[in-house]
């Protein structure tokens, strides 16, 4: 059994600010810096999702990728794209919404929609500037 | 005199709305979209700004880049990156922060401090993000 | 009156091959090299459209990108994308499909749809790949 | 043993088109869409192979570099590069030429001429697009 | 618990050449080519290190970058940027300075670093130009 | 006549460092800063070189790349890539190599080579670093 890696690209654009509400306005300042400025900031997202699988011997494709753009589109772009990720994204209530955080709260949402018998999803990653990105491979990776 | 076109990239990440406050909610929503979401979304903007002038014979230079940095620095990345356009950027206050519109905004700051009687200021290029791009020549180009 | 250019990027995936029908294989081959392959070769087009105007002063924009995408979509892509140049294409028949002479059909197709009394239509910007492109401004630039 | 993994990125631009001979017309526009265009479509792929082993003492190289790219030109880029995948390419003959099988027989034209006993082939990743990626391990991983 | 894969990139830009001082002048040019070039020749870094942990639960973060761009700039741009390798850098005396190599280098003196009981150094990605690159993942990974 | 501008990319690595002989060595570090390192440093050059004409109504080029590949490889790359521009390159002998005077300096190399009747050189554009980079345009431009 051959299997191969296929990873699709799309992006986001989105509002947020990092700030821990058990702690005090100088805390939050002197550990998130700039990134706890009150009236948000935010960035353009890069998000690659991996699936793994073997080539379907009919199709000769580990997923049909018309398949997972519109499960992007529906569970993750009318989301979160244009939208303030602290006040307007279910899935990321109550969660600082740091990258590591987001991606996490991604795979949670992509893991039962795209994997099947034949694929399992593989990994997150997900870039905030071209700087810095997080990889998440789910629990047991 | 042999002219040469300097450019220099640096990048800022900003919420923003667009909203038309003498509009109603709906002409908001039909004209800007997603973009008029009212809790911000935001983008990590490219920033490219072009000086033209002769290079200087005894540096080689159209400008020292540690110059023109620290004045990136002082007069846009420290007003602009981590915050929010619409809310905390002075220079934009009473504009529909439109990437058009702040690439003529930041122009305007640019323009007094990078010039002398030796280099003028060509372009401000700005990307909100990789597919759109606008680029700013002046008043008479 | 503070002009703008305005940028938007898109990008076909579309086969060619470079031939002229006057000529003999040989002097095909001699001429265009592997881009003769009789059997087609094909590229990734990223294709920026530059149309220049002044902001709107109710929305800030020199053309509502929404709108600029429908037309790509409409004008463009569902006529180039996933299509042979040199066979499908109507707009190309008869011309050899070097990026110069594509660029110049693609702005033949898109100036009376994106000009009007605000706007004009600046450059259409080809890459065939990430190595060579080409710009054409039109007959008078 | 410090093992190192050494990739090296090269391109290739070919026609294509997904389709299944033992479907009807109608089966294969409904499964591939746009990819089962009949006079095909193509694109720019970049391929990125790694290899792991301990660089040599007296180079620092896991693989000098000259001998590698020789191997990319020989055996890949003269037999895929401004080809047509489906017709041109002997070790595609009979397979459904998506990024996952592409993948699958570059990495098995590949594995026996750069493997010796102090380096192994590692990963054969495949670009069709900047959006969509493939990435094969072999059959054991 | 949750492991997520953080990764941040940085540059620094250096003069080196590749030779083995126990060799003749003739095998040194043979075996390296243009690398060997007596005055040197430079490149443009890009490095890309990535450290593993859980995210931290009050802040979100496997690392604050504030604090890993200090151990970068203090530990690495400092020591090598806008220098030569062979000539000017502590950690790299007596290595033939090949980019595996460098990535080893690096990886030395990162890991007693950034490493405590939250996190572990994954990983030190080094780009010598964009068509090549190594990655290093300890020695023991 | 409908002109169209071609631009075709390639790239060389090199070492310099920039320093004014008839300044102190205080006076050089104070101005120039880290490109001052006596031991040189070294960058990724990318080289865009951009010519103007009308498309050949027999082949639909501007000018054919094979051609112009071999003007690049004999009398640039040959000459600087895997070089010391201080030290090597002949026509930047007793001019301080920024990226202005380099741009200059290789303006003047291809010009001659590569107009004719039907074809001017447009610019040389040269990036030192992905963020900055010079255009030169001519004398006249």
């Amino acid at each position: 059994m051959k299997k191969v890696y296929l990873t699709r690209k799309t992006h986001f654009s989105a509002a947020h600010k990092l700030w821990n509400d058990s702690w005090s306005e100088e805390k939050n300042k002197e550990v998130f810096g700039a990134c706890a400025n009150p009236n948000y900031h935010g960035h353009n997202f890069d998000m690659f999702v991996t699936l793994v699988g073997s080539p379907d011997p009919d199709t000769g494709f580990v997923i049909n990728l018309k398949d997972l753009n519109q499960i992007f589109k529906e569970h993750i772009i009318e989301i979160i794209d244009h939208k303030n990720i602290n006040l307007d994204v279910h899935f990321m209530k109550g969660v600082i919404p740091t990258t590591e955080n987001l991606a996490i709260g991604i795979w949670e949402q992509l893991k039962p929609l795209v994997e099947n018998e034949h694929r399992k999803l593989y990994c997150v990653k997900l870039y905030e500037t071209e700087n810095n990105f997080v990889e998440y491979y789910g629990e047991n990776p």
